[in-house]
Parts: structure tokens; sequence; C-alpha cells
């Protein structure tokens, strides 16, 4: 298998990009276990996938396996972690350090996945002026001054979801590119703004739904 | 606008599913800012969908709107809650309460969206035989037990990837007929269990990717 410095800005299809993290976390798994080879076919049955398309995939990232052998556990790894922008480190802050917004600021898996949470946003006076683990809280209002000192790119929203547009176009005024909105609100923003939508309400009522009409 | 008390065994397509919790979202705003109808124009608009898709989601739920008026409000938030399960009980429990485990124990809003979390566990002397909020924290030894007395019917798995596995399966075994994965590891299921996969680095990764490709 060849490694080569991939870049991250090969456009691959969202499915494809959806499927590559599950690829990783099996790898990680195997070499936790001590394996250094692994075959389409065994990284298909484990994820429930075709190995056709298991082989698909990583071609679009230019890897592709030895016969008999496989891909080389180690090498895809970093490979993977690379293209899918884990091994960067992207400065973020986050909007509204309550339950879930604390939460994340806490996670350090987040870390490890290239997401560095650099300062906190809230109007609470209880909050506002501390510090989460390292992470210093300001005050909403500090945010476009804090932008110039220490920039961010990637605006997190864990506001409630009738402040959310307010902040997301605050966000962008003072330069975030990209927003991962928690909120089950849909924001409007400017075509070059990428946003990622994690609705958490939308997957339990999915999931209630699936429960409700699986095997009636 | 009919109000009936519709059967959340209704099957419908997921994208629709997911589109209802935005709907949702944006009536409540409305409510709050005093209106009392809305069209399927504004809703169109405010959410970026296509006005005859929200009319169309909508009937695919037996709600049609009044010429001229649109949809009232008020009615139209407790059909999508009742819908969507949102005002329905779940009883949950969640396998993990570290970081994230712990903040969705804290999160008051996943019981406003029907989401009850009734016990943690862990393995982790620190974290077991405590209480978070008033949500009791066992050890995972205790689970098969612990659900003959208060069973739960949906798990949240927030443990490291590696155990996912030996988690659901557990949780498979004791009762337990819907999983709410947050790991990136892609768990198998029998076919009669429900998984919701919720995989946050799946999501950092396609916003990264958008982010080195928006505007090239």
């Amino acid at each position: 298998m060849a490694v080569q410095p991939l870049s991250p800005n090969i456009r691959v299809p969202e499915p494809t990009l959806r499927r590559l993290p599950w690829y990783l976390a099996f790898l990680k798994l195997l070499k936790r276990r001590g394996e250094t080879f692994v075959s389409s076919t065994q990284v298909a049955k484990e994820i429930n996938v075709d190995s056709s398309q298991v082989a698909k995939d990583l071609s679009l990232i230019n890897v592709s396996g030895k016969t008999r052998v496989g891909y080389e556990i180690d090498s895809l790894i970093v490979v993977l972690e690379h293209f899918l922008g884990f091994n960067a480190q992207h400065k973020a802050c986050i909007f509204g350090v309550g339950n879930l917004g604390g939460a994340l600021v806490y996670d350090t898996g987040l870390k490890q996945y290239g997401l560095d949470i650099i300062a906190g946003y809230d109007v609470e006076a209880g909050r506002v002026g501390k510090t989460m683990k390292d992470v210093p809280v300001y005050h909403i209002n500090q945010f476009g001054e804090m932008q110039q000192e220490l920039p961010a790119t990637i605006g997190i929203i864990t506001v409630p979801a009738e402040n959310a547009q307010e902040v997301a176009d605050l966000a962008i005024a003072h330069g975030i590119k990209a927003l991962w909105n928690f909120t089950p609100f849909r924001i409007r923003v400017p075509e070059q703004i990428v946003v990622k939508n994690t609705s958490m309400f939308a997957h339990l009522a999915v999931m209630y739904h699936r429960m409700n009409t699986t095997n009636q």
C-alpha cells in the first residue's frame, strides 16, 4: 500500500466520507488487538457494508490494498486520520456552555479528532469569567474582540434554539467559517459558510419512529 | 386544520421524519413570538425547504392547512410532538457516564423530547454508587438485575469505542429494544433491534471536509 501525503482537498461523496470514520474506528480496534494487516472483506463484514464498497471508498482517497495481504493497518490509520482532518488542529469556540456545551468542552475525545476548543461564550453571570477545564468563558459581547486576539474558525452552537440564528449571524460577522449546530433550529448562512447540523432531537425522533414501526 | 389522535405507527420516509423536528422548532419559536397561524410558504422560507415539500411532509402525517389562513400553530405543535414521540416517556439507561454520557444525564432538554434516563452504568469506582442529578449509577455487572426492577427500553452507548459491541450485546440480552450509539464503532445487532448512530466524529469529518472543499 502506498502511503502518500494525501490532500484533504480531494472531494469525495458524503456517504463515503461518513463511512471513513467507521473504518478508522475499526482499524484502531484491530491495532490495539495487535493486528497488522486487514482485508476489505474483514472491514466490510465488521462494518456491515459491501466489501467492494470498502475498496471503492478507499480507492477514492488513493489507497489500494495488496492482493492476499490487504491493507497495512498502521499506514491506513495515518492516511485516514490525515484525510479526515483528525490530526490537524481546528480552532473552535463554543456558544452556550450549559449542559451540552459544557460537556463538549470537557470531552477530551474531540481534541483527538482535531477539534481544539479555545473559548466559550455565554450570557449567564454564573458562567462568564470562569474557566472550564482550561477553556476561558467570556460574555458573548466580548466575542468580536476575542476573535481578533485568538481567532477561531469553527463555532459550535449549543444555545437555546431561539437564539441560534442571532448567534450564527454574530459568529459569521466575526470570521467564523463553519458552524456546528446542535440546536433543532435550521440556521441560515451565506453560501460560503459551512454548516453541520447535529440535531439530537431529530435523531431521537428517528429512533422512536423505528421502534414504533419495527416488526409490526 | 383537523387535529386527530394520530398514530405514531404510520410509517413516513426518513427524510420527512428528519425535517419534522425542524418544523416543530420553528413553530415553537413562532408561538413564543405570539403568532397563531403559519403558512407552508413561511415555514419553507425559514427552513430552506420547498413549500410544496412542507405541505407534503405534513400531509403524510394527516395534517392539512386551510386556504389563506395556513396551519394553526398550537394544534400543529401538539400533532408533531405526539407523532414524533416527544410527549411520551421512553425509559432509557446510559452506558458510560464519562464526559459525554454524564452530560446527557444532566441535559434536561432530552426529557422534554421524551427521553427519560432512569439509570447509568459504568465500571469506574469513582462513578459507581453515586447519583448524577437524580439518576443512580450502577456497576455494569448489575445491569441484568436492575432491568428486572426498573426496565429501560432504550440504551445509550457512550463507552469507549472498543467496548461498544460488548455493551450492545449485554443490553440486548437484557431486554433493550433500541440503542443510541454515540461511539464511532458500528455495532452489530439482531434485525428487530433499532440502532441510531450519532457519531460526532463522523460529523466533524464531514464539516472539516466541507471547509476544505468550499469555494476552491
